[in-house]
C-alpha cells in the first residue's frame, strides 16, 4: 500500500478519522488512527482506532457489539485527514446515542445553549457496566 | 456563551471542525478552530478557523471568494469534536474539487492505490494565482 507512506501523521502518529454513516451520512463519531490501524481497517473492513487515552488499538465494537463495517476510507488534499464510510451495527456513541454528535447550537441563536437533537438508544450502564 | 467554557481544547486550544454540506450531507474539509474562532462563527455565521500553517484566524472565502454559511454547529459527547453544517458558496478544496475529500479507497481492494472520485470544478492557479 504505497500511499500510505505518503499520509502526513500528526506530532503524535496520528490522523483524524471522520466516521460517516454510508446510508444515512450522518456523521456518527471523530477518532484517530495510526498506520496499524488504517492497515487493519483496509485489510479487515473493521473500523479501528488508536485510543489516546487508553494508549491501545481498538477496534469499535469490541467492548459494546455495535462495531461499524467500514465501506471505504476517503482522503483528502493534505492526505492528513480521512473519512471512513461505515455501515454501523449499533449506536456509535458510548453515551447511549446513535451519533456523538448529538447537540447542536445555530449561529445567532438567542440564548445560547445546546439543544439536544438525538434520543438515547440505550443506557451505558447496561453496555459498558456500570463504573 | 456558557457552554463554550465546557469545550475540552486540545494542546493547541484548538478542536477539529468537520464541514458537511446541509444539503448534500457530505463532508467538505476538516479545519482547526481556536474559542475565537467558534465564538465568529457563531456571532456571524460564517465557517471560520485557525490556520495552523499560517498562526491566524481565516473566514472561509477570504481569498478564494467561496465562503461557507453555518447553519448549525453540533457537538460531541466528550465536546472536543465540532460537526459545522454548512450552506458553500462555491467548492470547499484548495485544489479545485468541491470537497477535499476527492479520493478513495476500498477494503480489500486488489491495487491498493487511491481512486479520484471527484472532477476538478476550477484550477488553483486561477483563483489563487500561480505561485
Amino acid at each position: 500500500m504505497p500511499f500510505i507512506d505518503d499520509i502526513e501523521w500528526d506530532g503524535n502518529n496520528l490522523v483524524p478519522v471522520v466516521v460517516q454513516d454510508v446510508a444515512t451520512k450522518d456523521v456518527l463519531m471523530v477518532g484517530w488512527s495510526n498506520r496499524e490501524a488504517i492497515e487493519k481497517m483496509l485489510s479487515c473492513g473493521l473500523a479501528t482506532f488508536w485510543s489516546r487515552s487508553r494508549k491501545k488499538l481498538w477496534t469499535k465494537g469490541e467492548s459494546s457489539g455495535n462495531g461499524m463495517v467500514v465501506k471505504e476510507l476517503r482522503f483528502d488534499c493534505d492526505l492528513d485527514t480521512v473519512v471512513a464510510l461505515v455501515e454501523p451495527k449499533g449506536p456509535a456513541c458510548h453515551m447511549g446515542y446513535r451519533t456523538c454528535f448529538y447537540r447542536r447550537l445555530k449561529p445567532m441563536a438567542a440564548d445560547g445553549e445546546l439543544e439536544e437533537i438525538e434520543e438515547r438508544v440505550f443506557d451505558p450502564d447496561d453496555v459498558y457496566g456500570s463504573k
